[in-house]
């Protein structure tokens, strides 16, 4: 079988880096290009001793002519960059995969607002299939653009959509209260994720308004059919990898069988597991893996229920849901390359 | 200026260490009696090498008449156990401050329920205190029982208070979303408190019902004057000390100044820190500190608050607490002993 | 091809854990049995809900005949255990692989002396292989009965050998200043590696003599064919997994180029990588791999070599090398199963 | 009695905030000044929230005369600032502190060649006494200018001094195998020590040659009497806090009784504590601290001594250790200040 020519634009970053480790042990994929404007010429092995052995290639600049020669391209850059080259890799026939934000949000006016920066294609954000399988699995083995979902979106849309899709919430009381690891900063030089300023410490950030919200009230809206009302509380936590979704919503009904109708939503999910009733998931075992691990709890039989969902940002969270995307484009098995056992302890 | 003599009841614990931590650079404590079961008759120090040089004291017999000699006694014991002894020290003419949960639930069925014991002295609960300074300062300057507040019902309480006595919140719509450090869960040898099993992970426990519940049910009930409903969801972050409470309640009226609100209800409170609007308190600026440090939020300015409040849990949320309730039991400055600055980094 | 039917008895540690992460995904393995004395009849993913959809193997008793019907059982029990039981196995023609220090030391009074037990079966030390594949790798070839090397042992020989067997070094000067991740210490309840306690600290142990140093001195005495002379220092890291070994000779010759003879030494080797001259490797660059990183230093161009060596502590130091063991034992490619890519950041 | 009015050049810093903490709680100092160049006019506690209600001060330009006024300036800046202003300060009567490398070294070209500039005041060189009172108590009582030691150098010279005075080891046998927290590195935005880079790491740095080395051999020199060869080993670790040093030396003689040595050697300093024999210190028990804690070990009864000694390094490796200069110089009590207890856990 001839294995599919990926390339990757921006690979110094930490999805980047990942899609490398996912890539690497696919067994259909054959890593062309990888790509970085500081990097050009190094082996990817400099930047990275964790590839010595693994990863031959040097990194070629982001105006590479080999990115237009491979089938897809996975587009691990800052918010911004994907949409200048879309038409370009479009035009090429190269399907394009970008892990940032700039083909999430439908309406291009929200967009602009909360990435405070003027749409470069906004011709191509209708083509572009948000790339979330759970909800869109058909559209995206269509598709030649994909917008692939946020960390957070990810797991705060899981979490509530048997309870949005089944209409036994009221779509105004929803509150994600989420916590995530470091490493969804990104791969920075910044002192608000330095070790000293919070190895030892927590706290909440963006409270007022984080870039996720418009995301994961678009993907909500379209389970709803309807608009719904969102709180979403980002928080920082003291590890590297794990996002902990705790989802809240006022039951509309009283006789509901929930952890039935969470098992059954995502019974052939092959991503998604669902654990016993009474279960409390850990991010740890998540940790290398593409699951999202998922408990719901309705406390003292009250009328709020209580999902808690977790994944691997980088992984589920970014590039393990890319490489699933990839997996659904080009009609490989959804697994491919996917089947790493979590990392416990 | 005579000092008054103190004695702990259970010193090997995290709340019995941090009570020796504050003790000893009281001015106006003379600490003369520490008892632990396990260590009779060895050095403190031997325990906690950290105090060598600081405690010269031996464990004592948990027996100890010397105990009966104190002015004041904390019992940092286990819950269960304080109430054994209660009715022995009050009868001595010591003051008991107790650290554990026997005094916190004013209901003995609710207590009993909860604690899956029969409880001792139930005609004492009456009489004892509840020992939260913001709420319960008058009493407790006469109280010979103090309960002293769980940890994390110091920080839910604390962040809930204004808005409940305004009036300005559904009283059914209340949710605290609580994460703990380890040191909350004492100093015992447990698996799934050891380092590798939680230290680069994050999960919810208990969220079908948590003890700290009806104790933060009652104190908001008080301040409420007639029942509230609330969901307690606590997780346990990968750090030593620490609480970060996220509260969330529905707003019942719109024309309001939430800050200024906040800042008249603690203007006069010496351990309460009302940030400025927007900020973000993190858990490591109160660490080794006494103070609870708030910020209240109001996101898009819909009908949701959003309130964050951090504490210490072994220090606001434990022994500084109970030296805060004995400095009201004694007359003395209320801030006596307390006003060690944050350890940052 | 037929798989290999393996076994694994004491299957809740964390080498046995390991053991489950890596031979689930070894394409010549079939599991056919896992024991846990308490947990018999339990689903293994009970235990550790990372495993869920991954294992699908109940517990079986540690007496299961099941055992004797596996070409190779790996025991991955406390010290002690595995001596009970290999005469059986062998009987069975079941080879052992076993990962605790039983058949380590060949001379049965030091091993004695230093596990303070008797030893079961003595007469099994001899026929019994040191399971260390840079220096014997024939002899496992043949072996029936593997000793699977310590943790700390792997990092600290595979450091010194190239300069021991070079005999390039005064062998009386060796010092190994050694640092563990606390997964080493397994998977038990206990103060000593409980979060609050160890979280935020950082200390030696067993200064005196730990279990590791005879271990050490006999490889480094068969390399060097005479004594040597070893002061071991182990400390304890706040991290969970990956062990840092730097090692410290005097140098008998000053005209040497140290880097080419260790690039030399492992020229062959699929696990070992000798980073470049001027490199510091670290403990993440090999998170759930087999490799062993190293590199050599001569400061200010002395007399004094420093050797820094980093390995993954449950990988190619516990259960990554038993496989590796087995690999060679059942004449497969040595590399086999033990491909995953290192978990970067 | 009046109090010393004090300076702190540089505040934003580490050194700059732990000096504010201590400093805020000594009895006999008040506080006059605070500089930033990049925060001037800022309230220092919107930089450090833990200080709210501390200190009421705002920053002041590094300029500022108030600086002259003051009886006594901490330089907490980067190396090479200090030495452009010591003129001044001294000039017009201010003693100062210099918590950077400036006038650590007495040879300027030895200085010059580590630190990689030109000195701008080698005349003041001479002048300056090494603030390092467990040796040099009596010139730093009568010191104008004062070189704050280095965080390793303080605990390796702290480890290694009552062998070196007592002549009993090889001179040219020592090393230092030093780790330190992340601290050390100061409060700064880079990949290097950010979260997800380290936060589950461990490496060495520097190893052919670390600024501290010739600090540390200039002051084990001056205990000697003739040079020492010394080999220096930095390393990382993934806490914030703490130092921990493990030195080797080839003992010369076989009659010893090394704990008695150090009881001796150290049993009038205040912020030296010798442990029992056969004890491990651990970092977390001196936290916030100003004590180094010590013990010492021969392994196997052979010619190799091991000590161990660990430091807060922001406190006895920096601030601490100025403070209790200060102390020295302006004929205070010794520990004024510095008394606080070892936030433990």
């Amino acid at each position: 079988m001839n294995k599919i020519k990926a390339g990757i634009v921006g690979g110094t970053g930490y999805t980047g880096i990942e899609l490398l480790r996912i890539l690497t042990q696919h067994p259909r994929v054959n890593l062309v290009c990888i790509t970085s404007r500081s990097e050009v010429g190094q082996p990817v092995s400099n930047t990275y001793p964790s590839l010595r052995g693994v990863v031959d290639l040097n990194f070629s600049d982001p105006g590479s002519e080999e990115l237009k020669r491979c089938d897809v391209v996975f587009s691990a850059t800052p918010n911004g960059v994907a949409m200048q080259h879309a038409r370009e890799f479009l035009a090429a026939g190269v399907k394009l995969i970008d892990l940032a934000a700039d083909f999430r949000i439908k309406n291009v006016e929200i967009w602009e607002q909360w990435y405070g920066m003027k749409h470069a294609c906004p011709e191509l954000i209708e083509q572009a299939v948000y790339g979330f399988p759970e909800m869109h699995r058909d559209k995206i083995r269509g598709a030649s653009l994909v917008a692939n979902p946020g960390c957070y979106p990810t797991a705060v849309q899981l979490g509530f959509l048997p309870l949005i899709e089944s209409g036994v919430v009221d779509v105004t009381s929803l509150i994600a209260d989420a916590k995530s690891g470091v490493s969804g900063a990104g791969r920075t030089a910044a002192l608000g994720t330095s070790f000293s300023e919070i190895g030892e410490s927590f706290k909440a950030y963006n409270v007022s308004g984080h870039r996720h919200l418009p995301e994961i009230r678009q993907g909500l809206e379209w389970a709803n059919g309807a608009p719904v009302e969102l709180v979403f509380t980002p928080h920082l936590l003291p590890l590297v990898r794990g996002i902990h979704a705790t989802l809240y919503a006022t039951l509309t009904t009283k006789e509901l069988d929930l952890q039935n109708m969470f098992e059954r939503r995502y019974a052939d999910e092959p991503f998604v597991d669902v654990m016993p009733a009474g279960s409390h998931p850990d991010t740890a075992s998540v940790k290398g893996t593409n699951t999202c691990r998922i408990s719901v709890h309705r406390p003292q039989g009250g009328d709020k229920v209580v999902v808690l969902a977790v994944e691997d940002n980088l992984v589920k969270g970014a590039s393990g849901q890319a490489v699933q995307n990839m997996n659904l484009m080009f009609d490989l098995e959804e697994t491919a390359g996917l089947t790493q056992v979590a990392l416990v302890p």
